[in-house]
């Protein structure tokens, strides 16, 4: 999917929702574990009831490894279940020195049917750019996080011109990689502070947001603060929707979860 | 596997090599094409001839996912097919916040038997923590890597009580959070100039050393710079042991390529 098509998609629709399949077994509704695939039935529940509010699906990748190669095969199953008017983004945190990072790429990018994965930057150019090979698929780069362990390094002092943190060196470094097309970064709902400061480095790029719902995030502040003239900004909700209700109603919870999302993003844009 | 019965068994057989696993399906002898599973029969055959060589195998999980589910199956037969006498790394650079790290866990150092698993860092302390949790077993985490994108990022100068490197900064603040028993640290061959002073930051943990082959590391320049008490180095060859040939005795010549990397390496412990 490119960039226009994502546009038109969410203006479209209203929504700039991603759902996040980050479906864990133990956290699944028990109704589900007589199936033959409890995690692919889950999934398709909750992509059949949430499809008209979202504009996205990522699914993250630790929880189909967690559970072997049958977690691998459920992650399959789903990608090609998810229709591809929907972006689909591998929350997979890959990168490596640059042979490797081509078959990361291959993995995601070319053998699943993703259009997009989110790439560690630690490792530098030769890393990133194997992801920026693929016409109409993207690379989604951690830019500054949601998690407490931003503060270990992302936010850090580093010495250049004008003194600047460490994700404010990575966004303007890795943003010449690649351009507004190929490149997202993702830029966590608990750093509504930055968001300001993010859209001087970065006016033009997609950002991808987790950290509303369970981690707390406000989608008003960051609605407000991030969006540019093309939305940019796709909003992940991952726990808060899929497991609104853990019992046999849980589709159909999930689906009216992700409408209000899908509502309260319509008075934003 | 604990550091103790590590030591010893570099101790026992005078080698310090680890043998990575990087096997890519367009690469392997044409003859194993036939077999029902190329990836794995190849594999099988180049730890038969290998293992008396080495103390450690390193599967590098980007060319197992490239080929998706039958390639995830492979992955999953070879570290089956790898003794426990040898240190087992999945090298997947993984590392994301902690509900996901832990799955991340889960799936390599649980669901598969590996000792160790390596983590990209940028995240900071609770994306690298869930790795940290498993009795015996090991985080690897990306220190100064061998490539060349190491210098966007990791050999910048960061602004410090005195000037440090991100690298520097990363592997003193990463020590703090686990000890010499279970975590390790990623320096690439490429690096030697930098182990003097490595050392000085970490004294006590394991490197793990790839660069050495086919990116032009020198084995005897970092042995003579990188070695502690205990040794303190995993060396890691990947093409140039187990693509030495591609011809029927692949697995013969690869032995022999390991056989002289094991030889060189008596001389220097």
């Amino acid at each position: 999917m490119n960039r226009k098509e994502l546009t038109s998609r969410i203006r479209e629709t209203g929504s700039y929702l991603c759902v996040g399949l980050d479906t864990d077994i133990a956290k699944i509704p028990s109704c589900l574990h007589q199936e033959e695939d409890p995690i692919f039935a889950f999934n398709k529940a909750i992509i059949d009831a949430t499809l008209p509010y979202c504009v996205s699906y990522k699914i993250n990748t630790a929880f189909y490894e967690a559970q072997g190669l049958k977690g691998w095969a459920s992650m399959e199953k789903t990608i090609n279940y998810i229709p591809s008017t929907h972006f689909r983004i591998a929350d997979a945190k890959r990168g490596d020195i640059g042979n490797t990072s081509t078959q990361y790429a291959k993995a995601f990018l070319e053998t699943l049917p993703f259009d997009s994965i989110t790439i560690a930057p630690y490792m530098g150019e030769d890393s990133v750019k194997p992801f920026l090979q693929f016409e109409n698929k993207w690379a989604i780069v951690l830019g500054l996080t949601s998690n407490p362990g931003a503060a270990d390094f992302e936010l850090k002092d580093m010495v250049a011109t004008t003194e600047k943190k460490l994700y404010e060196m990575v966004i303007e470094k890795v943003s010449q990689w690649g351009t507004p097309e190929n490149l997202m970064f993702v830029v966590g709902a608990t750093r509504a502070d930055e968001f300001i400061n993010l859209r001087k480095i970065a006016p033009e790029h997609f950002f991808l947001v987790p950290g509303v719902g369970a981690q707390g995030g406000s989608l008003e502040e960051i609605s407000k603060k991030a969006m540019n003239g093309d939305v940019g900004i796709l909003v992940n909700v991952s726990r808060d929707i899929i497991y609104a209700s853990s019992e046999k109603d849980f589709a159909e919870v999930a689906g009216a979860r992700a409408a209000n999302y899908a509502t309260e993003m319509k008075l934003y844009l």
